[in-house]
């Protein structure tokens, strides 16, 4: 039998849907399960969008231009530029959701065995990429105490080395929910002159900002035109994380031909995941701001709940829609399963995602869980509940 | 400005598209081109599919689980069984095209530096995909003289060395749109036996045989269920390019969850993609034997014409919807964009894609071309014209 890949093996399972089979047969057991473990949103699609889908008109499903449509990259330069990043059409690649647009990106910048410093904890699926990638993620921690602040920029260079060829960020912060403050992200920009890194900026959540605090893109830095590279995506803007349409932004004429050899491989993106993406940019305000309040008020339901059970702390976040809350608990991993294999109250329990999975440094984060408030205040309330219950009796308590 | 990786500029761009600046330039100048450039088939999507997509009734689009939804693979798995491929929905991985199939299978089974040996002329994008996963790509050359049969097993022997772990077919071939027989799978067969090599099985043409020739899969072949990974697509079968969804089989269940770490990654392929995919499956009998009628013509027109343009000579393929034609010039890429640039008959003239860019040993191909038959009968006919009029005046020509 032929053997396969170190890479295979190196490749690490995806955190958020390793216990997935743990779930399904505590499902098939008959318990009901608040899913808190992966960030899809109940969130219903806005009608605009589905709509573009239901009222396609084509005769012949065909392929796109591998950068995409033109309509819908004009269409999204509208988008974009309205939140001022000026840029053109041709500054876009649309993308097999914001997936694609990571590799793509990590492969262009970075050779194997180059590196990208990330603060961690990070999404989890980063270490994925690099892996496939053969590019290798130099972890800087930051922590729970301070709400996961941007480490110093002195904990960024203690790491650069002859190797170093980007940093990446997530902002707002998944898993964190931490929104990067202006004068982080301008000491990031003199960090990446400094060393002439690539700034990559995943912005999943860019439309998930709350207490009126400012969203700052790299993208509106001055001086910062060839460093960055913006990911997005439509799932969680307009809860449509099974379009898979997302985009990668550069003004780096250079890095956007290049990136462009890599969509050309693949061939395109959806032609009618394009369509609809088009027709989302027009959702109208009305939208986003029933949204907002909807996860401005999960947050607190959640944050509050997880800081009243005896033995938790979480910080409340500025953005997206995850918290990561430290446990009175001896391992993440075991304790998540656990809930899934051995625990309910009243017939329910609670999946989660172990936090392990969003660390790259061996042992960090083993008391801490990320979860996702996707769910409706309600539902919230009894998962706090199945939660409580379950640190009470969970034989790994430190408590 | 940061630099650019290696592997970025050794990035190829596609042989198939990067004339498109000349197309679109030819286009602005009023002259109109019949794209044989390209595979994507003028051949209407079936009803069937376009109505599932206008009858989607979610309310959320979800992701689906990485693998794709369970009752999209059940269904492939009926359609796979018909064709008695034996298989189980659990070994099937729904992917984003046939394209990250590949991908995936490349990373899964090589690690960088080892090699997959391919027939060449070979798809253009397995360039792409091998330079993306830095594995090697070992080709070995079959020939215009017999129709561009499987090389015989002496010449992949004369490649192997420790490094090999795969070899790789298209089967019916793009670009040459050979068949192979029985024979020369067996004889595959028993070459991947003896040296415990992948065969990976690129049949996104599989529907279109003609001339009543058998298709043989390598899953048609036991004792070789550890060794073979099939990659498909609903791009040719149903014409249906835009939808961005193929899948990849393999009965070893080793490299199945190892596949399925690179499809968690990036979470999952789209819904409605699915949805319409499922729904393909039903299509009736009547539309593919109205298909295969009309590429048979269609073939038969394009490679009886271009047999009678002096010079020319054009092997009668088996399947898929290509040829490649052996002109009488001195440089296929020169030849194809001096088309686009600096000719035209009655202000029209033709897009190819130069064989060159389907060829992996330098020099290799320069005074091929692939044709891929996606238009009407009048339309090949005009092409047809087209070329022979160019030819006659091409500064580069050879006779």
């Amino acid at each position: 039998m032929p053997k396969i890949s170190q890479k295979g093996i190196d490749m690490p399972a995806s955190p958020i849907r390793k216990l997935t089979p743990y779930a399904d047969q505590a499902k098939k057991s008959g318990k009901k399960i608040y899913h808190l473990n992966i960030g899809q949103p109940d969130i219903e699609t806005p009608e605009i969008m589905l709509n573009a889908l239901k009222n396609i008109d084509f005769k012949v499903w065909a392929y796109t231009p591998s950068e995409g449509t033109a309509s819908y990259r004009n269409k999204l330069t509208e988008y974009y530029n309205k939140i001022n990043y000026n840029i053109q059409p041709t500054d876009i690649i649309v993308t097999n959701g914001g997936s694609e647009a990571i590799t793509i990106a990590m492969q262009a910048c970075l050779n194997p065995g180059e590196e990208v410093i990330i603060p961690e904890p990070f999404y989890a699926n980063y270490n994925g990429f690099a892996c496939s990638s053969d590019v290798v993620v130099k972890p800087i921690i930051s922590y729970i105490d301070n709400g996961f602040a941007l480490p110093s920029i002195a904990e960024f260079e203690k790491v650069i080395t002859d190797k170093t060829r980007a940093i990446a960020i997530c902002n707002p912060n998944n898993p964190t929910g931490y929104l990067y403050s202006r004068e982080e992200m301008e000491a990031l920009k003199e960090l990446c002159l400094k060393y002439d890194l690539f700034l990559f900026s995943d912005e999943a959540y860019r439309e998930f900002c709350y207490d009126g605090k400012e969203f700052i893109s790299p993208m509106h830095l001055e001086g910062l035109e060839n460093h960055v590279v913006v990911f997005d995506t439509v799932s969680k803007r307009y809860s449509a994380c099974g379009a898979r349409i997302g985009c990668l932004i550069t003004k780096n004429k250079e890095l956007y031909q290049t990136a462009l050899k890599f969509a050309q491989a693949r061939l395109s993106p959806s032609l009618e995941g394009q369509i609809a993406g088009e027709a989302a940019v027009d959702t109208p305000d009305s939208y986003f701001q029933a949204v907002s309040q909807e996860y401005t008020a999960r947050r607190d339901t959640l944050v509050k709940g997880l800081n009243a059970i005896e033995g938790v702390f979480c910080p409340n976040p500025g953005g997206a829609f995850y918290v990561v809350a430290q446990l009175p608990i001896d391992n993440a991993d075991k304790f998540c399963q656990w809930m899934l294999e051995s625990f309910d109250y009243e017939n329910e329990t609670v999946m989660m995602a172990p936090a392990t999975g969003f660390y790259s440094t061996p042992g960090a984060g083993t008391n801490e869980v990320r979860l996702a408030y996707v769910l409706n205040q309600d539902d919230l309330n009894k998962a706090l509940t199945c939660l409580q219950k379950a640190l009470e009796i969970y034989p790994g308590r430190t408590i």
